[in-house]
């Protein structure tokens, strides 16, 4: 069986070759038939040793590379440094997984265009030395047992667990190596709702599969657990953290996996959210529930990243809820746990502020989980490069940290993510998670440049579309602050209306824009939530001022006249006009820019881009003229008259309903 | 049951009232109600009269109305003069129909802002003659005896002939009063594709009821007839225009018609057309079968109006067969035949050059058949203002006519005829039936007037809303000369790739678009089919010229190459890029019009035009998508880089197939 799927792995990479339908990735380099070139290397040939010496081999097409070890440099972490000079390149790292992630760079500035060549006249050398700012970078797969994926939008799971240990895909292996070359490091393999199942022996042999075809890459394994898998699948009569029998399971539990998966990475957990079971089922708290998990991985360096995504029908507004529950915590959890913490307070919207959590728990490591499948934003009909995004939070968040997760956007579509530019934000996620410093311009270029063309007359307008795409989607979704005005069981398209019977309050998007004949907007100041008040001092007063507040966060944090004074000179109500009609432009010159540049990419890729944006330019018009034509039944003014005017009827639209409650 | 029927029709003209639902068309004068005007007439008081002096009591507010008839004045046909002074008004006409018409002149006077007041230092008075250019102003209703009009957009048809002669709709009298006020003389009731029974004893019944209520309006009945009758109905073995037996048929069938409607019309006959039966059935000609009805018809003054709307799938070019056909028989009619003939050589799309047939003819008579119902524009969902397409033909046909005839655009819609500005084609075909040298400025502004509103603040901005709206819809649909490039099923929406297996050649677009590699177009210059020789000098040598054929016709009459140089500068492709988008554009700014003037008008009304004008954009963005990418997989050029991309996919266009087949 082996053999056959290797020639079935053969087969199909001849294909992927020829067939530009973007299964490589931003992984396009040429295999050196002809030269074979020099790599040293005089220490241990470890298994992530001989992937970097492979991929060298396979793939660079310059000088002599020596690799070089250097234990002393603790503070390179898993970086590297290159020396490169007239006669030979040397890349040294403090650990194998840094020469790896050094083989990677090489090849990158091979592709990317990147000089070699040395001015004799100076006889020096040049140096690159590149160190990543946060140790675990993480992906969280939402991937359930039956294959589907939770807000995936690139078909089925990657991970056919009908089909592991005996079969194994290509794929698996590719994911590993995409992963590593932008410094990924460890992945959570099944969704936060997490069925125990994942944790019987059954399925930790198949996991386990998967881990040994990572570890040559240098990715660890991660599970999301049930906190009820004690009880679900131990048979013990409660799943209590203080319990003793309860805390003997998941011991042991650990030790097994361990002796299954000897580098296992350690549990993400979702407890006392969106109704699984958790600590505080049996009176406890998330510091109780972590730390039981905790102790019980802490002999095997395992760690526990407790989610903090927890908010309740009852409380009065929800983007306060998870500071509220867990800041009261703070210093109360183990050493080996981090709490998880969406980058803004709310869930994933196109725009947030920041989650207050981060810089105010100071006693606790923190790490920012972002949302790399579109789940908001387009899904993978969307062009949205997410960095911009991204970076919003890093700048605003303002600490560093050890750990970074992202949920990822990949399935078993041949594209990997469903379109073609939505492989930027797996790629983009991968470079922030290792150095959040880098600029979007930088990561854009590099990877246009590795995906599609070095022509700076490709790349220029390319770059110039991407980087405003994440405002774009801003604009023509929910732009100035508005948030969670999407449909009720997706959230693909607009319903600002919708309203069910009996539904919770804050599942409904009238709970966060509270349109209404003054105004728009969540009151969260002083006189409303008082949400402003768990940002730190100037935060708290610049947002609770209307004359200070940032416009585009306006509407998250006043609720605002229609006749607010913008600082354009329009009213809100205009300027909410005018920013959806920009958007609307801003996608149809994505268009433009795109039908430009046709003769620089292959067909394939193009006409399935091009056909994407279609449908990102027919949603946009969608997005302006639901939220215009329903926010226009409380505003009672005209859009101004110079816009372009709404084309679907309001009621027609409420009528809408898209079936898109499973994706995949 | 008469008695119920007044009581409902008293309750409707109050809803109607209040309700702005259009369906007092261009009709909405003031009743009076403490004011009695005083009409003054010594002629004898026939019915006509009663009408004339019925409509200026009720709603004429000025100075003593005095009728005269003049019977000296032959020259004025069917119209008046009207001599305003300080005392009273004096209307003349030669006879009654032409007082009535004056009483209307008088009211849309007096609505439309007329300023009657004179000037006493002048002491003089002020003139107004009005007189027709043609003596019959003609409808054709294409409605089926089951209710369904072919090619009806508002609703089934008015006639209700399950209901007739026992139960009399409102709308019959209101129908005539409409068409009184606008100078429509007489209606053909039913459709050329004619059912038999029309003429039978029962339904001549019915028709000689809706005879009794439009004759106090001028109003003449004509109708269709099938060619087959007198073997269809009249149990006789042929139909034979030759055959004795037959003649006498038709003789005695003429005379039982005018036995219960002494002022019926005549008849109108498609024969030979589409499938339906004629003289050549039996080796007979168009003159045959014409004459033979004109004899039948003649003691009474009746009329044939025998179509020219012939061509067969077996000619060469299609646009050249009615030409072909009639040409041959000029001068063998009688003198009571009229050949009607469609506006354009094909068939009555967006924009046809005129009919060579005009002109041609010297013989014969020939009357103009237009379209007043949308087939080809957009149905009721597109406001598209046909007087600049009349006009247009009338220009350039340059003939005096004696009849015109106009396929009505109405139905049993509230709003008569589906969209609210589609009565204004209505209103259109009335005034230019009368006056075919009034502008299209004049006819809009007297109808926005009449319609809506006598503010320059509303008229100004609509009006070149409307005189733009058939160029913009050509600009959408089909500029250049383009034509013919409708779905299979119905003439709404875009199919220029429409391919059915075994179906007549010139049933599908492409034999009118023949788009290549090389270029577009129909090659009808002398190298082609030569249609151009059916023009008259220089005329066919302007259209055979590619570099004198005028822009607008360039591709009914020239195989053009992609790269044809164009006059703004640009080649045949992108200038075809730049139309479409143009047409959308203009829509665009039709909703901004719209939307600018909306506290001029009832919100009832406003609301309507609003959404149907969402429709027809949407409609144009669809219409450019489809022409252009099809187009585009010949011409293998990109659309202009500056232009709007397609926001559609052309697979997934061709798949659209709406349920259009029967629209009412």
């Amino acid at each position: 069986m082996k053999q056959f799927i290797f020639l079935l792995f053969i087969f199909v990479s001849n294909v992927i070759i020829h067939a530009e339908d973007g299964s490589r990735l931003w992984l396009r380099y040429e295999k050196n038939t002809d030269f074979l070139p020099e790599i040293i290397f005089n220490g241990k040939h470890t298994p992530v040793i001989e992937t970097a010496i492979d991929e060298l081999k396979n793939y660079w097409n310059g000088k002599t590379v020596e690799f070089l070890i250097d234990k002393k440099q603790k503070n390179w972490k898993d970086g590297f440094e290159i020396i490169f000079n007239s006669e030979k390149t040397k890349l040294t790292a403090r650990s194998e997984i840094g020469l790896l992630y050094g083989a990677y760079e090489l090849l990158r500035l091979q592709k990317t265009g990147f000089d070699f060549m040395l001015d004799d006249k100076a006889a020096g050398s040049t140096i690159i030395g590149n160190f990543p700012k946060c140790d675990l970078r993480i992906l969280n797969h939402w991937d359930n047992i039956d294959g589907s994926v939770e807000r995936g939008y690139a078909g089925h799971s990657l991970w056919k667990w009908d089909e592991l240990p005996d079969i194994v895909s290509p794929r698996y292996q590719e994911y590993a190596r995409a992963n590593a070359s932008i410094g990924i490091n460890g992945t959570v393999l099944n969704n936060v709702n997490a069925n125990p199942k994942f944790i019987s022996r059954e399925y930790l042999v198949k996991i386990a599969c998967l881990a040994d075809i990572f570890r040559p890459y240098g990715i660890k394994v991660y599970l999301s657990i049930n906190f009820s898998s004690p009880k679900e699948s131990g048979g013990l009569p409660t799943s209590d953290p203080l319990n003793k029998d309860v805390r003997q399971w998941w011991k042991d539990k650990v030790k097994e996996i361990y002796s299954l998966i000897p580098d296992f990475g350690g549990f993400l957990v979702k407890a006392n959210s969106e109704g699984l079971p958790g600590p505080q089922d049996f009176g406890r708290t998330h510091a109780d529930g972590a730390n039981m998990l905790a102790e019980a991985l802490e002999p095997y360096n395992g760690i526990v990243m407790w989610r903090a995504f927890v908010y309740s029908p009852n409380s009065g507004d929800r983007a306060k809820q998870a500071y509220e529950e867990f800041m009261p915590l703070d210093g109360k959890f183990n050493k080996n746990v981090i709490i998880q913490v969406k980058n803004g307070p709310v869930d994933f919207q196109p725009r947030e502020p920041y989650s207050p959590l981060f810089g105010a728990m100071q006693k606790t490591p923190l790490m920012p989980e972002l949302q790399i499948t579109q789940e908001y934003l387009g899904a993978s009909n969307h062009l949205v490069f997410l960095a911009s995004m991204w970076k919003e939070f890093f700048d605003a968040a303002r600490q560093t940290f050890t750990a970074i997760a992202g949920v990822a956007n990949v399935g078993e579509n041949t594209n990997w993510c469903g379109h073609h530019f939505a492989q930027a934000n797996w790629y983009a996620f991968g470079r922030l998670a290792w150095n959040n410093q880098l600029t979007c311009n930088e990561i854009a270029e590099e990877w246009l440049r590795m995906t599609f063309s070095n022509d700076t007359a490709f790349i220029n307008p390319v770059k110039t579309m991407i980087l405003a795409s994440h405002e774009a989607t801003v604009n023509y979704m929910m732009p100035l602050g508005l948030n969670c005005l999407f449909a009720w069981d997706h959230h693909y398209g607009p319903e600002p209306w919708c309203n069910i019977p009996g539904a919770r309050a804050d599942w409904l998007p009238g709970y966060y824009h509270q349109a209404d004949s003054v105004g728009i907007g969540f009151n969260r100041t002083i006189s409303g939530s008082n949400a402003v008040s768990q940002y730190p001092y100037p935060l708290n007063e610049l947002f609770n001022n209307i004359k200070t507040c940032p416009e585009n966060l306006l509407l998250w944090f006043h609720h605002a006249s229609w006749n607010h004074q913008m600082k354009s000179g329009r009213i809100l109500w205009d300027e909410l006009c005018y920013k959806y009609q920009e958007g609307v432009e801003q996608v149809r010159d994505f268009q433009k820019t795109l039908d430009r540049i046709e003769n620089f990419i292959d067909a394939e890729r193009f006409s399935d881009v091009q056909y994407k944006l279609k449908i990102q330019t027919k949603d946009a018009v969608w997005w302006r003229d639901a939220c215009l034509l329903y926010f226009q039944t409380f505003s009672n003014k005209p859009i101004p008259y110079l816009l372009e005017r709404p084309v679907h009827d309001l009621e027609e639209m409420k009528k809408i309903k898209l079936n898109m409650k499973h994706h995949n």
